[in-house]
């Protein structure tokens, strides 16, 4: 056996740039993208992406420059999934929610070496230039007009996007990777935690990615895929690559606005579709009354959808799928991984077992559960908390320019630590209670603030609740609920009222010993509440109580 | 960008070993493998799997080491995907239907250390084993008595299946690849061409081929799978493994019969099956007048399945796709990839559409049909012949013990040439015209004997045939039909009848100049013609004409 290596018919790179063209072959005459008047076809859009490149490298992009773009879900932002590494680039989306000076730093962190721009991110992205030191090389603009006649023509671009589509050549011999393991995409992290993190991943990575999401959710082949989720939020968990794979229909959309998405789902057929919980939130909230003539299969990530919600949504149609997955793994790696015999279960119990982030996906090659300082697995018990950590082939290269943040979190032991921390049930399933920063050590006792939010949402007044940990003389830390309630009460609850509400149904050391009322909670761009602000803050106001009163 | 490589937490070896316990987790319920009155869940499976591997580890079974296996689709044969590699041995999966001097010869060439013998396998083992040399090292013999009570007990066998399963420790951790490249599995080709050759997979290929095979077929989750498809023929194409990926349920069975095939698709639900051509062909004739309460899908593969029986097996029920492959890629490669449009084509336009072999399949790289000098693409023009070449992560490392057998197969450029000789269509699907050895060459012209053949068959009288070269002094070749013909004639054909016939039908050159009639054709094992028998005796009869009189 010792004569038997790789050999050259059997390892070229794992890529998911393969897919396109074999997509033209299959489903050539078949729809790939709509969006209001554009209808393109899967020989259209290969095509057009191999003319891009084209245009791209008569530019002068080559292996390894990071192309960055800052666009919604429209068609433009599809075609720039295969046609940036075609040329051998790392496709960079930006998200077009961040300010501009965060945009700067993005710019200049990746040395982004071409910009996409959307003509509604033209202010944001010439003023993020601005910020650049004047020694600092500038990138090479071009402007998405998307489909209006074209609105800013300024002399800060080098050309349009349909300009370049335009140009190119469609016989242009795209340029495979060298390695499976040569970056393809540069992701920043949303930064709940810390200042955002380039993430790279590689062609290897995605591959798997897109393979095991499409095999775990069972999407079949020509699904009708509505743009619900963000290709700029890890690439919209891979399924750009996904949908040329299975040679779906990718239905875009600008702007997430309920009536909109409920008329696209009914014009078009949509039969899948991802969504944050906000979205999903949002959707099931608004009237309408008649359910789909056919089931949307909606896959959601972050926190699990509340019992409600995920009944008022299964009421009007969608059949709700909750996934878990990084920006450090492009995808769902955990997944709810639901059983036939458990559809004959009444629905809270169904909520509680879909709110289980679940089990590793097919691709994934181990996950598991573990106490932070002995490496062990948790029992399983479904109470004792520990860190999540995952290895398998979708797991990043690691931080851009980052060797330190890349080494804190992929430990010399192989495993990746998630920061996330949860409990794992009898059965198997794991369950994340809370993110390892946000649990609360209150007289040597480890508490989620997850668990107390949980409790904060459940009184009637209460619109929004974050809990952190806020220093303690005594215990330690004690929990700091800092809440927003509702606009339209008659009577708004006390700081006092708050915390006897929570003595009831929580054990006392849980119970927040400080509640602060906000307007609103700070939030990411992309929606999560930033707990490290408000960490701080219940850091600065110092000891909840003075130890000699205790 | 340079900073970027594999991590520890990103390289674990790709392999489908993971698929199992996984399995017992979320389909732990589930069931796994039903066979007369064994019903096991994937909980059994899992823990039997892991019992056995600790036995074998216990016998001396170690990594590379290669364990052979002669059995049918029985529960053992089943496990022993996973419980053979589980120890970090090879596995060896050799058909029941050899002789005993071939036996012989694989154990010898593999150096196999342990034979799973299946009862009814018992006296061609043993006789394998007569036929070696007194110096040459026997391997341990492990007795699958199946479900009869242990029929043979002799002092041969060390131990049986359910003795090693029993003694075996459930917690037994099992033995993880240290490279994705590892061996897994060794296959003997069944020698349509040549004398057997040992293919050997590595667990990187085998996953991929696992997980492509699945998507190519669409299988959704928790399928229940009929094992029509012998595993000792290149692994069932993968499906031991995808079954426990996708949690389906194994309908294990001892001998292909119409009847009990019928009453276990009946009894068990079967969505999806493999089959030869033969038996599929076997199935449409049986005489079953109702069709399935639900459809039955089959993959096929081999030579295209003729209109009229795709025909008959659609009004039964089944949904039949159609596949290529070879041993040398474990599983199908090359698929016919329907289009939804196509169904409302006429029934031999269908059948036309659906006997070309197809696209490459989702997780393959590369396909392409060349010519065998040049090495160029043939146009893709439907007629020009050229030889299928591939590349692909499920291509073999190689063969055993045959570095100059696997240097002409998988050349210096990349690719895998698989000796099949197809066109391409404008589509960009390809259709097999022939193996590359049986093309003839009359008079400058390629012409294919596989058209040749597919005329006599229309033949009212012809039951079997095959045409192949016979030497010729002035047209270099000529095609020489061996022809069997059916058993109720009452009136058999001449020779001449039957040229006459093609005559009508053919180009004159296409025409054979000699017809041999047949009792029967020489097949392999697994029911392929052996066509290079057929070619050794067309060569021995000498030129099929005297130059002097042309």
């Amino acid at each position: 056996m010792d004569q038997m290596h790789p050999n050259p018919a059997n390892s070229p790179p794992l890529t998911p740039l393969n897919f396109l063209e074999r997509a033209a072959i299959v489903y050539g005459d078949s729809p790939s993208v709509l969006y209001n008047d554009v209808a393109y076809t899967w020989s259209h859009t290969h095509r057009r992406c191999l003319q891009l490149a084209s245009s791209l490298a008569s530019l002068g992009i080559r292996r390894h420059h990071v192309v960055s773009v800052v666009a919604p879900n429209i068609p433009a932002m599809y075609e720039l999934h295969f046609a940036v590494p075609f040329t051998g680039a790392i496709l960079n989306n930006i998200n077009t929610r961040l300010d501009a000076r965060t945009v700067s730093v993005l710019l200049r962190h990746s040395e982004s070496k071409l910009v996409f721009v959307d003509y509604l991110s033209h202010s944001l992205v010439l003023e993020a230039l601005s910020f650049f030191p004047s020694h600092f090389p500038r990138p090479i603009l071009i402007l998405i007009t998307d489909d209006v006649a074209e609105p800013i023509r300024t002399v800060d671009y080098v050309d349009t996007y349909e300009g370049l589509v335009r140009k190119g050549d469609p016989g242009f011999q795209w340029i495979r990777p060298i390695s499976e393991w040569d970056p393809i995409v540069l992701n920043y992290t949303s930064g709940t935690t810390s200042s955002p993190k380039g993430v790279v991943h590689c062609h290897r990575g995605i591959f798997i990615m897109t393979v095991d999401s499409i095999l775990d959710w069972s999407v079949p082949k020509q699904p009708v895929y509505l743009w619900t989720l963000p290709m700029f939020h890890s690439n919209g968990w891979s399924f750009p690559w996904g949908m040329a794979a299975l040679g779906g229909t990718n239905v875009c959309v600008r702007k997430i606005h309920a009536p909109t998405i409920y008329r696209l789902i009914e014009a078009h057929g949509v039969t899948h579709m991802c969504a944050a919980p906000v979205v999903l939130n949002m959707l099931s909230h608004y009237n309408q009354t008649s359910p789909f003539t056919n089931p949307v299969h909606v896959l959601t990530g972050g926190s699990p959808p509340p019992a409600a919600i995920l009944s008022r949504a299964e009421s009007l149609g969608f059949v709700v799928s909750h996934g878990y997955g990084l920006t450090e793994t492009c995808g769902v790696i955990i997944s709810s991984a639901w059983k036939k015999q458990w559809n004959r279960f009444p629905a809270t119990e169904r909520a509680r077992l879909k709110a289980r982030q679940g089990v590793r996906t097919i691709g994934m090659t181990e996950v598991d559960v573990v106490n932070r300082e002995s490496g062990l697995s948790v029992k399983l018990d479904g109470s004792t908390l520990g860190e999540i950590v995952v290895r398998g082939a979708c797991v990043m290269l690691g931080y851009l320019k980052d060797p330190k943040g890349t080494s804190e979190c992929i430990r010399k032991n192989g495993w990746l630590y998630t920061g996330d921390m949860a409990v794992m049930h009898p059965d198997g399933y794991l369950e994340i209670k809370d993110r390892s920063k946000d649990v609360i050590i209150s007289g040597g006792e480890n508490l989620s603030s997850v668990e107390v939010e949980a409790v904060l949402y459940a009184h009637p007044a209460v619109d929004e609740a974050a809990v952190v940990a806020r220093p303690d003389e005594f215990w330690g830390e004690t929990p700091c609920a800092f809440v927003s309630l509702k606009a339209e009460l008659k009577k708004r609850p006390t700081e006092g009222e708050i915390m006897e509400y929570c003595r009831g149904l929580l054990p006392h050391f849980m119970v927040p010993k400080t509640v602060v009322f906000r307007q609103q909670l700070p939030r990411t761009s992309t929606g999560k509440i930033q707990k490290y602000v408000l960490r701080k803050h219940a850091q600065a106001m110092g000891s909840s109580t003075v130890a000699s009163r205790i």
